[in-house]
Parts: C-alpha cells; structure tokens; sequence
C-alpha cells in the first residue's frame, strides 16, 4: 500500500483523536493532509503542530485568529466556517476523508469528497441516515469506497469480504442496550443526563451516548446498514447483547451466519477502515475468552425505547422520512444536555415534528438541506414550548 | 457453476447419508458419479438406485454379489474391498472427492484422488492427522482444493474468505465438551459406552461420538487445523461451548476476530463444502437467539481429558506421531464399544503405545502406514492383555 492521504473532519473528538493514535501508529502508511474540528482549537493547534497537515479548519470562525497565528510559523493553511470544510476535502493528496463530524452538517462535506473521488471513512453515520440514497448512488457514480467506521457496520463489512457474490438473508446489528437497558418508563420519567452519560462499554462523545440511552443510536444504525447494505427494512434485526463483543452479525442464504468480535474498542474499526482489505498487526489489547464467559442476548424493548421504533417506521416510509427524524433528534439531544426536554420527552417531540413536517417521496439534496432546516425550526418551537 | 461430478466416500454413514441429502436438494448443480461403502449393502443399493452413479463399491467382499444382482439390470458398475476405493476416485467425471471414511483408511484414496487433481471435501479427519505434511504438499503440488466438512474448520474456512492475504495470529476451535463436560476422573471410572454415545448437541457416527466424549476428536481438530491452515500448534486454542452454536473463531493480526454461527447440523459445511465459493439457498432451519439467550465459555479440563493434552503433545513432537495417536485411538474406540477397555483406560493405552513405537522424522507415505499398522497391534497387545 502506498502511502495513504487522510482528510480528518472532527479530528479533536472521540472517533478523530483515536484516528489519529492510529495514524501515529503507522506512519509509513498514513499521511495527514487535513485537520478539522468544531470549536476546540488548543487541540487543533497541537494536533497539527504534530502532523503537519496541509491544512486546518476550524468550524468556530472566532477562534481562527487564534489558530492562524499559533500555525504562522508552517506552511499549514488555516481556514474557517462550514464552507471551507467542502472545500478541503478536494485537496489533490487526499485518498481518503475519515469523516466524524456529529450530526448532519457532516452531509455536505461527505458529498464533495465523493464528487472528487475520495473515498469515505464514514463515522457520522448521519450522512447515510439523511441521504443514504442520494449519497450511495453518487457513490456508485464516483466509484468510491463507503467504509463503515461504526463499530456495527464494520463488523457487518468484515463479515461480507470475500461473500461479494453471495445474497445476504439478514444482518443482526447488536446493542448494548446503553445504561437503561431493563428500565421502564417510570424510571425513564425521572432520568437525568449524568445517568444517560454513562454508558456501560463503550466511551465515546456526548451525542451519541445519549442516543445509545435513547436507542435512537440503534435506530439511525439501521438506517444507515439499509443505505450501506443495500437491504430490505426486514432484513435487518437489532439484538441486545449487554457485553458488546459481538459487534454484528450476517446471515446468508445457506443460513449460515459470520459475526465480528473483538474488545470494544473502536480504535479497531478505523484502522480497519484506513488499512482495508489489509489487516495491520498492532498492539491493541486481545480479546479473552475467561474475562467473558458468557455472552447473552435479548429482544430490545421498543415500547419503552419508542426511538428504535420510529427510526424503523421513518426507514419503512422513505422519503424525507429518517431526515425529519434525525434532524428533530439532533435538536432533542442538544435540549437534553442543557436540562430543556426530559429523556422520555424527547421520542414525543421527534414523533410530533415527523407528524408535522412535509413527506417528500424522492428528495433531492437541496430538499433533505431544507428539510432537515424546517425540522430543526419544528422541534426547537416544540422544545420552547415545554419550557 | 458446472454441474459437479462428486464421489462420495462412506455414502451409508451420517455424513454420506447427510450428503445425498443436499444431493437430493439441488439435482441440478450435482451429480453423484460414486458412491462406496463399508457393509450396508441394503442402503447402497437403494441410494445407487435413487442417484444412478457410474460406479458403487462395497468394501465387505461378502458383500459384493448381493450388491451386483441388485445393480445387474442397471448401468452401474460395482466392485468390493480397499483397492477399488482407490481406482473408483480417479474415475473422469469426478470433480469432488468427499471423503467421509472413518479412520485412516481414508488417507490411501484421499492420495490417490488428489493425484488426479480432484478437490478433496473432507470429513475424514485422519486422513490429515496421520499425514497432513504429505497429503498438503501434495495438495498444493497438484493444485487441488483442501474443503473441509468438520463444521469446526469449515468455520475457520468461512471466516478466511476474503481474508487470504491477512495473517491469522491464532484460532479457536469449540468444543462442546460432550456428554462428560465437568465430570472428574471418579465419575469417568465407571462410565458405559451407552452415556458415551448420548452427544448433547451432535447426532453423528458411534466412533466420534465416543472421540469427542473424550475429547480425542478436538485434538484431531487441532491436529487438523494445524496442517489445513498452515499454523504452529500455538496458535491453536479450544475453547469448550456447551451450546454448540459458535463453530469456531479466527483471530487476525489486527487483533478482530470472526466467527462462523449456525444451528448444530452438519449438512451447511456439506453444502458449502460443495458449492464454495457461493453459497446455496435452502430451507435448513435458522438460528434464532430467542433459543440460546446466552452463549457460554469455559476453558478445557486437559487433566480430566488427557486425550486433548495427549494430541497437542503429539502434534508438538510431530513426525510420525499424531499418526500412533490415531492409530492407537482407532483401535481402543473399537475396543470401548466392545466393553474390553474403560473410558479412562482409553488414553492409558494411547500413551503406552505412544511410548512404545519408533519416533520417525520426517516418515514418507510408506512410513506412515507402517507405523499406522505397528500402533495398531501395539494397541491391540495392550487392550488384549487387560482382558
């Protein structure tokens, strides 16, 4: 393999700085060439004084002076805003734009870099669940890899090498079931966000740890597998499995099934993503069969956890659908952190914004652009209105 | 795919039987060329009649001319005893060779088949626990394929798919730990061949039933595994799984692991044995989690089951030892079916005779079945001596 070009969006969070222990890992085989991340630019400046990338947006333009002038003495260009960041990712050295932006401003960015042939290290898994078509197909069109970098969609792309040929019957995409796992709804009334924030297994950032407590995290997982799988809605099962060592799991027709495991630990599935179909020997610690001798398995509870459910329905109706839902979810999230909508209330208002907005059967991205923007209107009115 | 000439070897035992069932299912995509057996000279007959191969061979010759009246208004050619097995898998037509003799008996044709450049299926498991260093070199020489049919290595083949190019770091091969799973010696002393024969999981032939009560059928697995897939006995795990659903597990250098799952029934590593590299659709019965909630694990009991120690030693040593163990196992099953050796006195024997035949090196096809031959009557010395 030569040596790879790396686009990082969202470098200075969860998925980005585990990217980038991988790439220190490795660095015969990975070259940075960009930078990006929203708001936290200490560690923007540091990263790229360590990987000396061609260049660096930060989202947040109050802090591009500060950056600027901390990267004076490089050759690094230093940009800021949304815009930029569709712009970057066309630099002629990028193979491939790992991108982790949460949430759907990661969309247009993804479709840039496929307009210009990068292919996608995909963990904002937003992008496929806002536009799994549109993306996918231009995908297609472009000749682009979509890498899985979800622990879930990684496992279900490494069960599928080498089955190219052989038709999937179902995939099972596992979860933890996330710290409420066995609750019911009167506990939920009363849950606060420090709970919600302690996930069982898996550290990552606060959004998605919400949406793992919520479910609504399986929900958009599904979604994106659809989109990434090319399946029927019926062809895919969640399955809680509380040790989150089996990551996910494919059926074939012969009704033999593959699963993926391993420790969870999601630097395995970027490097994955960075170095497939290749396999790097790396230090990462092994899974041991005594420190889990029981692996255990469970329907997931979608009258208590209604997300799953509607991510299920919005993925059965297509359209516009998963974009309303995602759109109003991001919103709930964000008013959950700041104590404005309760954890039970949240599946209320996204179901109420998905009754209220427009269906579009066959969206184009300017309409998935302006529905996920009437959405995020929808759900803050409803959010106020509680407050 | 062409429609496959198969030969199959033990066409009345489990897995022949097992066999003609997938056969039976997609009569266009195979067709049986061969069909041999020991002594069922009734079911022969009847499955020559229902698969109208070009040629039948029954080793018992006693047998023969009940064999030939039946077939005598038919096509078929039909002949009795080892020689013919070995000219019967040369025959044009043949594409497969799916081996599923009992015991070494099944290496002689096996060598004969890949000397033809058929692909060998394999369910005889001795065939590459007495000679695997030969019988792979010769495999590769004539460019044959190597399927196995243990659903523990077809595991391990499925999960290498697509993996070709990746270094495996270890395997895991499961075990059920048969019907004496937790029991200690005491218990063992005074067991008969009727709980023996009682598998919790697996419906198969009376001498692997018995092997894997004793656990000598996984260190036939591991010996197996060693030579299929090119691997130091190091690298090689058991891990005992009650429940068999997990058939075995490969672990690569980047530290993930896959798996291979499905409900115990040996016809899916038949069947993929036979249409590899795709795979077939069928009405087998699914797995279902809501049936197995939990997926348990525990480390091998080698001190009570010193028959899985007995292998790994053998197989460390190499030579022609793995090839005394199996020769001295074949006949001290026989032994234990016949009520003249105890359970326990099973592995006693193995090491004395382990102890008592040369050590040869590096033993040509000649060598090994020699001391195939000598371990035998060794064994045999033993047996008669505690009666």
């Amino acid at each position: 393999m030569n040596r790879r070009g790396i686009a990082v969006l969202g470098s200075t969070g969860s998925i980005g700085t585990q990217t980038l222990a991988v790439a220190r890992a490795f660095p015969d085989d990975f070259n940075i060439i960009v930078l990006t991340c929203g708001d936290n630019a200490e560690l923007l400046i540091q990263q790229a004084l360590e990987f000396n990338p061609q260049a660096v947006v930060i989202n947040n333009e109050d802090k591009y002076i500060q950056v600027k002038e901390a990267l004076a003495h490089t050759d690094i260009d230093v940009f800021a805003g949304l815009q930029a960041l569709e712009e970057v990712v066309q630099l002629t050295d990028i193979d491939v734009v790992l991108n982790a932006i949460v949430g759907s401003a990661g969309l247009r960015p993804t479709v840039k870099a496929i307009q210009k042939g990068k292919d996608i290290a995909l963990a904002n898994k937003e992008t496929l669940v806002v536009a799994g078509e549109l993306v996918m197909d231009l995908a297609a069109k472009h000749q682009v890899r979509m890498l899985p970098v979800d622990s879930e969609h990684s496992a279900i792309f490494q069960c599928l090498v080498g089955e190219e040929q052989n038709p999937i019957e179902k995939i099972y995409i596992t979860a933890s079931g996330g710290p409420f796992r066995g609750k019911d709804r009167d506990f939920l009334t009363h849950v606060k966000k420090e709970q919600a924030l302690k996930h069982p297994n898996w550290v990552m950032g606060a959004k998605i740890t919400i949406d793992s407590a919520s479910l609504m995290n399986k929900g958009l997982e599904v979604i994106e597998a659809k989109w990434l799988f090319d399946l029927s809605v019926d062809q895919i099962d969640v399955i809680v499995h509380p040790q989150s060592i089996v990551h996910s799991l494919v059926q074939f027709q012969d009704g033999s099934m593959k699963a993926q495991l391993g420790l969870p630990d999601m630097k395995l599935p970027i490097q994955y993503a960075l170095t497939y179909p290749a396999r790097f020997q790396n230090n990462f610690q092994r899974f041991n069969f005594m420190d889990y001798p029981s692996l255990t398995f469970e329907k997931p509870d979608l009258e208590t956890f209604r997300n799953l459910a509607l991510a299920y329905e919005a993925l059965a109706r297509g359209g516009n659908q998963a974009c309303i839902l995602n759109a109003a979810n991001e919103v709930v999230v964000d008013a959950f952190l700041k104590d404005r909508v309760s954890f039970l209330g949240m599946s209320d208002v996204i179901e109420q914004v998905i009754q209220s907005v427009d269906y579009i059967s066959t969206p184009t991205l300017a309409d998935y652009l302006e529905t996920d923007k009437v959405s995020r209107i929808k759900a803050l009115e409803l959010v106020t209105k509680l407050n």
